[in-house]
């Protein structure tokens, strides 16, 4: 188990879906920060089931409690541990389970690897281990927020075959992304692509889709080559994320069709400075930012919790039926869409301070 | 900078195309193996400049020393020191880029965050520094292969536009994949692919593509959650490769489009155990190794560096046509496929390690 | 600020005296682990204020509970979260120092380094900050005893200048250690010792010494050359330690004024095997265990907290008097023991882990 | 095995006695320092072999190349390569070793944990290993004193029981300390001590001692809670060093006897600022630096290696005489004076930039 990520801004999260609390624990933030749960509560809000017809009918608070790191609204550069208790915690919804892993979920490979079954089945794999990674991402990007101005948005831009237009250059925020409940800023896209979630859910099936994020105002020479590029530590963190199969930046799999002659970003005058004409590299080059904005796309399968009836075998062979009885999401898309934005938000902080000591040495 | 990969099998890179030499230190390495240089040098050969027409005209053997940590023929659990010499430092092939940053290469993001500049540009988003990862990359497949029998398999499966079929089920190996200069076992689609290549480089521009690899007989149990899935930790070594610009395991980006009761991989019997009856999982669930082949793809940007007139700006912010005179690869796909192999043996190795202790422990 | 410790079995602690609450997150424990919050509390209990008359008068009751990463009394693999929560707050009994550093606290470091200062003074610098690392010290023994019989004992060997009997090859438990309210199983020098406490504390002032530690049943082949000798760790967890300075193990200091000869530990037959037959090395050659008890001593000054007035001056260079009116330790020794403990355990254990990786690859 | 040390300043050592080269990788050394070779050799001429009648006979150049990081004289913000060639492999020295392990010796520990046997007994016990860590420690030394004017000396104030007077107060640099072969700056004691290792190297013995270390202008902010205090670095880098036995910090093991009223360092006004009258805090509080010289001291045990005979047994259990035919030093320490600057240097050069990071938060 490795539940930490970061190298100055240390992240580490913690809890299951059946345990007291889930939370985690954030060791390096700066100190003199103001801080109060209430900047940390809007992203786990936007993460929370129940928020929408969309969405598991598991409906849980998801309220934060901040248990150290903090005196007087501010950081005094300490730890700072986070905790949301498990409210509702219904094991018997997984108790039909036992002896029959679900088909691509991590029930299997968590017993091959730990000899034991989680109640939930698969522990750490439950989407309720986000809450942690959502808590830190909200401190994260208020550091990077307040000293940088970079601002993070991410939004659903597709669901299974529903494209919404590239965006990508428009400069909206997540209160335009938050006007639909799909969270895609592309509002008749999103008409069709709530439809098709209704429509799965109600078929007991489920969608998966990508979530697009932009990350604006990022200063030039973060990334650490030749490891922890940006580019590097940001797959990293999107391919950690629950359900998630790609990610690629900039053009991506699509720029790989591409001449050097068509794909290469001209550079062009910029104020005092030069910049790239164009945005192919997705902020970066070398894997260092380059002034641009940030840009990359997550693929998140269809999640693999339905209700239909699935034909496989138990651990010891024989075939069993298997029905879907948990309160699961038709589409994990609208409540990934913070996540996303907190892990992005976790690997920026963590290169911003270790971009500073370099900088600080020249 | 960050030279460093891995926790328990940790490989650091060191050089610039313009220095002594470019190598890699293997700290970790079981005690025990037996090792030469010959074990390492196939893989280098594969990856060298000059092997082909389809490749840049440098021409360097790349010939690996193994300083330290092998006596007699045998690892002694010490580090291993690998060396090779840069022999063909023309350093004034690039004595015309001062000033004036090559579009979408790392001249510019490097200058910014460091203040100096290599004379080589870039310094370490060299090609060159890929030697150090295929030199440790082929000690830590000897530990795979000996150890766990696990054999690990890349081609090239797009140039540009051009698509070989899927070939992820068969079981060919590497020489297979050699039989062609463009490394792609599909020989007719190879053909074309060498032709596009041969008439990217008359043109004086470059072209890009998508190299898959597959690892087959990996053990379940391998992936560490949350943040060290088998699937981060695949993506982080890939994006960390020049010129990468996405990646996705099993399904992929393909996969979002599918419905839950499509893509789920359901367990039938197999011999003794249990294993999936399809592999859109591509070999994790839950970011651990399930005991099916791991499968992914690498997305590669058409390289920047092309003979073409490119009219952009200096860091004067004046006018400027930059005309590339070094020698370069009108497309990297061929000699890519070592170093994706390389970067997941790496990747393997060390969770192999540290699955270890976790296994034990029960 | 740097809160975590250990490679494979990877603690961090976190908590001010001031906060919610104080406790340890452990990530990388081996599933499978029988565990409750009663395997924790006795060495919390030993480590409380209040336990005698020799300690503070501050009387809290220290209950751990564990918030994840058990179920049905079995570890899961998932990190397991401990908090205590801090009842007895009374920032007011720092209320009068603002201004002015105490001498030899770490006041005026914290305040130079964060900029900020904690109700308390020092944050972090806090005794209190121990609780985490005895919570997860427990758990580290509890694996070290159950898979590998080893045992950690530690006791009080010094006061001032009281020294008890060199009892390093006994065989005494804790029980035998815990006769005394010092923890000094030597129990004629444990009643001078208990006196010097009491005059001191008469007094307004307070004592150092040494603790003394033993890890019996080690196997060999633990410790990492050539910086994580185990050694190397073990010293390196000692001086994190607040009050420490000073770690030698085996002959240590003493050792420097005997010649080769007489220092070297010649080999003899044991049973099937061979051993040393004396412990000069104090388990220990070239930083890995060689199946010897691990024997060092840790120093610790006299706690900086006193009750006579100090003439010293405030952050405005002003002259000032200052009285101590927290309630403190006259001598941390007898508390301090469960916390050596603790961190050797945490050493330990993660040694095993990593060492058990190098012996598999044989 | 754990060749690495530092997070920032990441420092990998590298090479046996019986290999090709010995040497070190440093990543993350800022770019634009100006760095050649001349500035290492200094430190590790007073590091080699051969110096002077007090130590081994072997006789090794120790000549450093750079191989890589820096072009034009000026670091690029890349690894830095350090490479010096073995010229004297004698591997018959040892060859009547085979199956005796030598007394206090690595030998014994080493084939137990990875079950092969160097042909120097130990491997990466030698001293030779230390090279990388005085070439890697020269370059931390030149960040350290161009960036923050830090002055770090040590010097031999104990052979065996013959001690120096304390010199911590005094402001000599390295050239008073190499007026004697022995380094220690009290110069009638200075021949006291070289006439008694004379006088061991005679009777093929061997003697212990201490090296006491000072570092001046050391910023305040330094050292980075709970457990990586500059104190518990230090700590560890000390003793990870071959035949270190002990460290303490400040007043050490003779400040446990002392009342906390004697010991505490009392604020008094320094210039603007405020500082401590005394030093028994050895320039940390709380492990963070305060402004005042870190003083510390490092026991060396005896070097194991003797001429005499010694009785021992080897791995199959019978008697044996083993009687040293190796050219060893009949005392370390003169040698063990640059290496323990070095390690001191790495582990300041390290919380250097971590504190950066901190301090810019404000």
């Amino acid at each position: 188990m490795s539940s930490s990520i970061g190298k100055l801004f240390v992240v580490t999260t913690f809890g299951e879906s059946h345990g007291l609390s889930v939370g985690a624990l954030v060791d390096g933030c700066p100190a003199g920060l103001s801080l109060s749960e209430e900047d940390i509560q809007p992203q786990l809000s936007r993460r929370r089931p129940g928020q929408s017809e969309l969405t598991t009918a598991r409906d849980e608070a998801d309220t934060v409690t901040i248990l150290s790191g903090v005196e007087d609204g501010v950081t005094i550069g300490s730890p700072i541990a986070l905790a949301v208790n498990n409210d509702d915690k219904r094991a018997n919804d997984y108790g039909h389970l036992t002896g029959i892993p679900r088909p691509s979920h991590a029930d299997f490979s968590y017993k091959m690897k730990y000899g034991v079954t989680a109640s939930s089945g698969g522990g750490r794999a439950s989407a309720r281990e986000t809450i942690g990674r959502v808590s830190a991402g909200a401190i994260a990007e208020k550091v990077l927020r307040t000293r940088y101005g970079v601002e993070i948005v991410g939004w659903v831009s597709a669901v299974s075959s529903i494209k919404a237009a590239d965006m990508t250059g428009s400069n909206f925020d997540r209160s335009t992304v938050d006007q639909t409940a799909v969270r895609c800023p592309d509002s008749e896209v999103a008409a069709e692509m709530a439809a098709a979630i209704e429509e799965a859910k109600n078929d007991g099936d489920s969608l998966g889709g990508v979530v697009t994020c932009v990350c604006r105002n990022v200063p030039t020479g973060w990334g650490e080559p030749v490891f922890d590029k940006a580019s590097a530590l940001l797959g990293r963190a999107m391919l950690s994320i629950p359900a998630v199969k790609g990610f690629e930046i900039g053009s991506g799999f699509a720029g790989t069709r591409m001449r050097g002659s068509e794909h290469n970003d001209l550079f062009v005058r910029k104020g005092d400075t030069i910049g790239a004409a164009t945005n192919r590299s997705g902020g970066l080059q070398g894997g260092i930012t380059n002034g641009e904005p940030i840009i990359f796309n997550v693929a998140f399968k269809p999640v693999a919790s339905i209700g239909k009836v699935q034909q496989t075998v138990g651990y010891d062979g024989k075939e069993a039926k298997l029905e879907g009885k948990g309160r699961h999401d038709p589409c994990v898309l609208p409540r990934a869409v913070p996540v996303v934005e907190s892990m992005a938000s976790l690997v920026l902080v963590d290169l911003a301070l270790r971009a500073g000591v370099v900088i600080n040495e020249r």
